[in-house]
């Protein structure tokens, strides 16, 4: 171990490599503030960096584990101490932006709202947004192919990322740093790593597209009495906005109920409705984009699709609205899903996993919201009990989904947590073919194990 | 032989083979007139089918070509006599349309336009579209990651696919026929035959993303007076028309005299200028899309970006308008090239393409358009002589790219054509990767041999 740690030193620069009580200074993650346990943490500053440690680590069969913001909720990043965490917080430059194409080069550790602001200040969009923006890092993005509030109109990560820098298990620098929207030349590599976890290489920089900044918004948020109501609404929402529409979250009442039952928040709405969506479009000519947005929800009011609305008069008043959405402190600590599945199986897959749940503990109860978009749900599961009810839960949740052509992780990715459930969403044919693609790239199982596949 | 094709016509049925006079009274493909040479064609009505034919030709070590509308000109399904072809052409069912959820599921032998009238018929937009719409098949599209005239807003083929079914070379099914927007369970492994031209496996089925389909459209032909301008006015037009730009096709003078001359098309304006632009945005409100497209145009013909401008008035306007871009026949016989650049890599990269034909040959020139938000320049160069100058050409618009950061396939892809220059576009360490995952999938290298890599 002294032998590894000095390698790593003497290649990357002692003050690279952190070991010992500094480690253990460290959290676990975002979610855990245990120590960090491990033989030590490198932060490498460049990808020649990355490729060195991982060379040492190859030719000694050292285990490692790749860290970005620690944010992810499927212990995707958790170490033990038989192994070396690469983390990539020290290469968190934006190194270019080519503004006539509107494409930004950025380093895997630059933090996802750091990325955004900076962009913004150019005049540009970042897309990819979602709530853990101000930890999150873009290689854990890519690696977990992040999506969040906006994939309705732009895509998850995946959708916007047009190059990318990884290194592989052997020190391998694969360099597909591709600018163009366009380029079909062989196989794309850069897929392999967008999703994967970190198991067939560590990515170190990327190349995305960008868009223009949008300079109106329109938000609102609306009561239905159906979820019915809630599907036409996105559907005339979608077409009649002509794709300016960028964000369409639902919660269901329980979810709402459950995060201002204690103040936290407080609802905009005087009496309860069975679903609330959360909606929210971005133009380019306030005054027109305003009229048509509110000419919109008064047709769908007329129809009888909304029964109560909400239309924040300042961005104050917008974040109060977003903020029932995304901070659900009030509902923690709970066992968290992200499940994917259909439109038309939302209802009836609630309804079952509410039926599970009561028929197993009576004090159970889920709270769901989702972008139902994307036929992405979460679902928070309580009661919460350090991990006794964890397999119950997980299978009531998981079970449920037999039947409506789901998908355990919409976004979330597999991790550990999920690890033993992924036959439920990939064949087994799919799984050997995942794993000889793992043993093509990775073949002594260095990166990220017992992660994924 | 015998025995192959008698295994093949037990295995899928005697009317799905085809040998002998009635296989070479097939066309070689929709650019080549001359016989189709290989020991038989096998034209399966499922994947199951395939899977058998698969199977066989794997037991026999049987080299296969993947054949779909033929329209593809990197050679990459023109097959020899040496080859059994697997022909998807009768797999041609759009199998279901989930219309909450705007999701299609098409069989990879349907033509292209026939997939996009059937969806519009049904209220939703399948945005794929090109020039080959009326012959290519969706698997061709799959295979070459298909772009077009729409990617500026929709992206390439890859963009909109949600899920996929393939036989690999030993006939396994990986079936991944996703339907939701977000599924991250394990490796995207639709993401592998996306653009691998068949080298991978065949697809057979496919689930795609639909959106409304937009009930207004603005269209305009701009003269300019610089590339300067004409990326000015992408960045306006993109941004002010808030996400509803759907094309922004330039045509350099050379190429629209070069259509227009022997009066197959008409050029709209009276006098010639550097650059014209089609440019298009799709909306959902008649009047109001017009009133914006229109004052955006003028206000940029203030400004001296525009110079010259033709609004058609009707369809038939329009029409004689998109032939000029698409109906290229008076310029054939050419040499075809589709490479893809930075945007400002693009008027040097024309002039010393330009310099280097004249240094070459007094009489050669070239014609250039492309669909430059995406990077994508088409160039036809001339004179094309039974394939003797086709070398120096390549040689020429290939290696003009250096120093650009350019690919020499942006939508076309690499088939026989341009296999010898892939190494132009991408590293030694992606070949080797490359190399490794087609003997991953197809060991015994039977799908599609000489193409790609």
């Amino acid at each position: 171990m002294t032998d590894l740690v000095e390698r790593l030193a003497t290649a990357v620069g002692a003050d690279s490599v952190v070991a010992g009580d500094l480690l253990r200074e460290r959290a676990t993650s975002y979610w855990d503030p245990s120590p960090t346990t491990a033989k030590a943490l490198v932060r490498p500053r460049s990808t020649d960096a990355v490729s060195q440690v991982m060379k040492i680590c190859h030719d000694l069969d050292q285990s490692v584990v790749v860290q970005g913001g620690l944010t992810g909720v499927v212990s995707g990043a958790v170490s033990s101490e038989d192994d070396v965490i690469v983390s990539l917080e020290r290469m968190n430059a934006i190194e270019d932006v080519d503004e006539l194409d509107g494409v930004a080069v950025v380093q895997a550790g630059a933090i996802l709202q750091n990325v955004q602001e900076a962009l913004a200040d150019q005049g540009f969009l970042f897309p990819l947004d979602f709530g853990a923006r101000g930890s999150c890092m873009i290689g854990g993005c890519i690696a977990t192919n992040a999506g969040g509030i906006n994939v309705l109109r732009y895509g998850m990560t995946r959708q916007n990322l047009l190059g990318v820098e990884a290194v592989l298990a052997d020190g391998t620098i694969v360099s597909s740093m591709n600018r163009m929207l366009k380029n079909n030349t062989g196989y794309d590599l850069k897929q392999l790593f967008v999703g994967s976890e970190g198991t067939l290489g560590i990515v170190t920089r990327a190349v995305f597209k960008l868009f223009p900044l949008p300079t109106s918004r329109q938000t609102a948020m609306l009561a239905t009495d159906s979820f019915d109501a809630v599907t036409r609404l996105l559907r005339t929402m979608h077409s009649d906005l002509a794709g300016t529409l960028s964000a369409f979250e639902v919660m269901w009442d329980r979810y709402v109920a459950g995060v201002t039952k204690h103040g936290a928040h407080v609802s905009p709405f005087e009496q309860h409705y069975p679903f609330y969506v959360l909606a929210e479009a971005e133009g380019s000519d306030a005054a027109a984009d305003q009229q048509r947005f509110e000419a919109l929800l008064e047709c769908a009011f007329d129809a009888g699709d909304i029964v109560d609305a909400v239309i924040p008069k300042s961005d104050s008043e917008r974040s109060t609205l977003w903020n029932i959405r995304e901070e659900f402190d009030p509902l923690l600590p709970a066992y968290l899903y992200d499940v994917s599945m259909p439109m038309k199986a939302m209802v009836p897959y609630v309804e079952r996993v509410e039926e599970r749940l009561r028929a197993w503990r009576k004090d159970a109860e889920c709270y769901v919201f989702g972008h139902i978009a994307d036929g992405n749900l979460h679902i928070f599961v309580k009661p919460f009990d350090d991990g006794v009810h964890h397999e119950e839960c997980d299978r009531i949740v998981y079970e449920s989904l037999d039947g409506f052509s789901g998908s355990i992780s919409a976004e979330h990715g597999i991790g550990i947590e999920k690890r033993e459930w992924l036959g439920k969403s990939r064949s087994e044919d799919e799984l050997r073919i995942m794993r000889r693609i793992k043993a093509t790239l990775d073949p002594k199982g260095l990166l990220n194990p017992g992660r994924l596949i």
